[in-house]
């Protein structure tokens, strides 16, 4: 799918604008044309990055390979190309955690494309109808208008973790279970990854910043830095987040273990007071011929009675080592 | 809130000067004007920040947001822009550690934001009244002092940190159960995140002593590097104290083991004892009809010499293994 | 064995050229030529590297020795020295994952050379025969091509490495054996090896698109970063794949300490349950002679009752610990 | 306490010289003077420090602050500033391991303050009135040797750490008590706090022979090349003191478990024995009337028989498992 | 002992130089001198280095000091003093790795000098006197060939140490008992120290070929830089070997866990087996004078029915849940 919006330097910008008048506005250098491609087959990709733009056969290449590409920044001259990580966010923690944006920056263009539909793009789409500012200072601007959408839309994301992470926390005292286990270390896993996107995410952004691009104004650097300023709390967060499963995953084998000690005292406690009681049983239930305390009149009270001074004397001792 | 302060060249300074007069102020060259706001509203925020001073949309916009923000410094040539974390210092050890405070630094004008009260910025305030060199240096000397108390106030929180290390070190050998293996944790990851907060902090400060900047003076450098020095030790302490709790986390997680190892030996010893005992009991309690030893005047004396020997010899045992 | 492959600047190549016409395709400086030696005794050797390049015997013994090289890039002037580890890919993850790869790229000529045949090479040279893109933009696209391939042959591989963790995470669950434990130790010391190639010769990499090299025009710098790119990405899913098989190994070890526990709460309960039990068997089989409960006419059922109530409070109260 | 001595340039130096003739003294360029305060109050400080020798005020109070302050150069254009830890090495490894110099380094002049007594400096001073080179060579030369001193001091104090870990080493295996346990984590924290302290004096030293000082002449550059030698020498020390440690711990926690190992199998190699012997002798303590073994002739003997076998068989299974 | 060899341009050179002669020989521009010294006193020493060479004191005092010293290179100008470390290489792992070996290079001489005999120094001699293109490249290329024998040496030493790690695998499946621990152990802090020493030698072969020193010509330089290779090398193998002594120790405290585990599972399945089968016996073993059971006639075979089916359940239970 091909979306091209067209906004003339004055007058109303033209949503939609149809693929043959493509040519014309960018022909006008005071114009803004923004071409935004989703699930574009080869047939697409060919007519438009190929046969108009003309952009490096290499870029469009990682625009059309579907494997996970680390965030990064190519200097084309004549155009930037970045790919850019958006997040999925769907809260199970498991599969990859972000789609792929690629990102063509020229002096009067922008071009954006994905495999697959990305909510950011869709809702920087929506904004942009209501919203003048986002494409009254360049494409720069607009560019940056597009990462800034992207990168907020990690942060519901991370309070998402914070919430998994704080129901951890929890679950290790109260249900220390293998279940537990397991969705500590996926979330850990997990964050591993983000952390793997977000660190050269935020070097791509830096670079923007910092660097002399023809393409960007010293006026948009700016707010590229208030693009990396929010990757950097991001990264933080996640290393935040890191440390938290860590001590959760503490918490768990130290929990597993408390058990042990647990069942052993039960244990050792009941062995310790029953074997001594029944030798003393056993013992009166010798069959030997000549055994007088057998004959006795209060033998076998006597018994009950070194029964009671056994079992009191262990519960002394075991009180006073504080096993319960 | 907005609270004016002017120092003119000659003369006392004016505490709680009129919003109006704050353009006047501002118009004197050689004088030096403080605004301090806190708590302020979307509307304080426009007359001040916007309005008056024309403040870059994006700095406006970090003083507005309430999420946590990376300390750093951002240089718009007429002004820099700081964003400085200043310690709550509660003692709980279990929320966010710190506060933010947003610093504008200009040639003759000093003006600081935060959306909750900070106790530095108050104690600092009533200095003011009191010692006129700090105000006497133009808005950088008076940004150091500012910067100054809000570093310092990490000094008697940290102290509460090594307090806490202190009483956990004792408590993992005296008092080892759960609650001290979550104060552990919970310290550890509070260090954790100051560090984090700490480092580029420290990075801000060692720009300002660092960098050449025209509101910051060769004279006032060495007063920032003095702050710099403070923000070292601090890091430096933290590093120490997670060292500590890692430490006592060790001692920790070893008494747990050593506990299940002493209820091990219980059981063991008095298992070890009674069984034998229990045995030698169980085969004069048989019924055969031929069992010469029951019908000797000696056997069931003989029995209990046996009970006996069987006892010290395995105390003999237990000791030459050093059980107890 | 010697593979001379001559590219004249117009016509058809020259697949097995003689190798006594190998000095005057090279003096042709618009064409292009490939020497590929595989398996070369100390002769070949000679007769290519030392006699017809005259290459630097540091190179040549490079070429030479067999054992482990770590991947660098040395600079002769009028050629560059590559040493490139391309993987080999069993699937065994047991010897070293790879092999080596000896690269000379000179202005109109390409020399590889391996002590083993390289499946990577081989596909290149089928490659040739149908692609003419390969061989038309000179001596460094050429190399770049060949090093692509290489590249490209570690993506597969590291697909099994996936399908390993994948395995192993399902049977530190399922089947948590001492066969396991090495599994998942054995892909932790392959993933770290192979971590150890592929870091230097990103770097390898990284140095033939950023530096300035008479052989490598600017246009093919772009075509060595789509390289680099690529052993990014590797690194990056070696990371993964390391913070897996750590998740794989606490599984694991926790898996070890959770049998225990089972085994133990095993043997807890029918200790505690029959102890107690035994102990009233062992009153009642006592032989004293005043015993009035023996003579009671229901003082036997009434034993059987005291038995069926220790069992149900036992059971009872580890219903209540959830011990089962 | 204030001690002052002038080095004239031709002639004997003269110690203990009288404050009143510290200007006089100073006014000689050819001249070399070493003030050298130690526990002096604040009007000692006033006098020397700020209205002699009018240094900086940030300087002075680092001087007079008691905090731990981490090892830093500032450079005050007509003199140097240096903060150097100089050693106590008492042997308890618990409290601060060292103790602040504060060291003032002019054209023809040296200052060195600190709150304490300093034994580096103490020695320094007695070596100063044997050696004349010591003074020869200018403040620069002055300040090696002083400083030399200070990290030669700490090399006899690693040989104290050494000690210890030696001792650890063997109690790890011949005694492993939780008092060897706290010593070993006293060591390692000890070594670790010892560490941040020698890292950035490294730092300090390297800048004073890198560096490009008026008051250091390029001839004193190697010396001072030389203690930063010592002290890269002492960090690896540090390193490998730390690794020891490390290994220390890991010997005492097996040890730990190693007992339990021991202790549980003493418990069961008792109880898989008697339990069985112990129900044989139950089965013939039953009353059934009608048994026919009782009331065999050799019932008894065959009873001892399959005792006997039964430990026989035991202990050869024991034996096979090689449990003991 | 000091050891003269002098290399005229033209002729023969002339092992055992007398010391007379030396200075004469150096007064040859054209030609190389190599002065080796070992095991000698201050005397020899005095008389060499310091009046025969004027080496600085601070170098003088490095070859006569015995304690381990950092790998390090010091440019003198006129001449360069290197510390290299070479390895002993005896197996047993436990003392200091290396033998520090003391270099000066200059234009036309080059002096080693160590406290103890070093074999590479030994081998290199004998070297010299078959292999004439040794000296025949000046004293920098000289200088190369002593490094190169020296960095040589380690490659055997570390198969050495693959033999141990190779053992040591074994021996933690096979063998898992203390002394394999402390083997271990042992290796791996033998390993961290290696790289110890390693990593800033590497460091200093670096400098010798990537920094511009009038005694080392452009030529020379390829041949440092294989040298540098192989300390590459032999820094990845001790990484190696690192982990995989990491990967041994995790495999002995497992099988340590793995005996406990055993251990439990026997007693249990005894305990489980034979506490029931008592508890019946001591029923039947009940002096109650109404007790029908004991009057049947079939009562005792019914008993032994109840032990069988016992143990049967017993066997079936440990059976499923696959305990032996
Ligand atoms: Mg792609
Ligand atoms: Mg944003
Ligand atoms: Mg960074
Ligand atoms: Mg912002
Ligand atoms: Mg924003
Ligand atoms: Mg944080
Ligand atoms: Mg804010
Ligand atoms: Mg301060
Ligand atoms: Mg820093
Ligand atoms: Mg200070
Ligand atoms: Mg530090
Ligand atoms: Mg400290
Ligand atoms: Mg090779
Ligand atoms: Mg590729
Ligand atoms: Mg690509
Ligand atoms: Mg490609
Ligand atoms: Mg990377
Ligand atoms: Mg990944
Ligand atoms: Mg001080
Ligand atoms: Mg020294
Ligand atoms: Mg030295
Ligand atoms: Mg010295
Ligand atoms: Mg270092
Ligand atoms: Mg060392
Ligand atoms: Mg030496
Ligand atoms: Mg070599
Ligand atoms: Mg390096
Ligand atoms: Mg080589
Ligand atoms: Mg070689
Ligand atoms: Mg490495
Ligand atoms: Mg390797």
């Amino acid at each position: 799918m091909i979306r091209i919006v067209y906004f003339p330097k004055i007058g109303v910008p033209q949503f939609n604008l149809p693929f043959t008048s493509l040519r014309s506005a960018l022909a006008d250098p005071e114009g803004l044309v923004w071409v935004d491609m989703v699930e574009s087959d080869a047939d697409e990709i060919n007519r438009v990055l190929v046969n108009q733009f003309h952009f490096h056969p290499l870029a469009v290449e990682d625009c059309q390979s579907d494997g996970y590409q680390t965030p990064k920044l190519d200097d084309y001259g004549d155009y930037l190309f970045l790919i850019i990580q958006s997040v999925i966010g769907e809260g199970s923690f498991e599969d990859e955690p972000t789609r792929e944006l690629n990102i063509f920056l020229g002096k009067n263009y922008l071009v954006s494309s994905s495999l697959k539909k990305i909510t950011a793009v869709e809702i920087f789409r929506k904004r942009l109808e209501k919203d003048e500012r986002l494409y009254q200072n360049g494409s720069d601007f607009l560019c940056h208008a597009l990462l800034d959408r992207v990168v907020d839309d990690f942060i519901p994301h991370l309070d998402q973790l914070e919430e998994e992470i704080d129901y951890l926390e929890e679950a290790v005292l109260s249900n220390p279970d293998p279940k537990t286990l397991e969705r500590i270390l996926r979330l850990k896993r997990y964050t591993m990854t983000l952390r793997r996107v977000i660190a050269p995410q935020r070097e791509v952004i830096n670079r923007l910043c910092r660097d002399d691009f023809p393409m960007i104004d010293p006026y948009s650097r700016m707010y590229f830095r208030d693009i990396y300023d929010h990757l950097v709390r991001i990264y933080d967060l996640l290393d935040g987040i890191r440390d938290m499963t860590t001590s959760a995953l503490e918490v768990y084998l130290n929990a597993t273990s408390l058990r042990l000690n647990e069942v052993m005292k039960a244990l050792t406690i009941v062995s310790t007071i029953f074997l001594p009681l029944s030798f003393v049983a056993g013992v009166y239930g010798m069959n030997f011929h000549y055994m007088p305390e057998l004959e006795w009149r209060w033998g076998y009270p006597m018994v009950w009675l070194i029964f009671i001074l056994i079992v009191a004397g262990m519960l002394t001792f075991f009180r006073k080592r504080r096993w319960f």
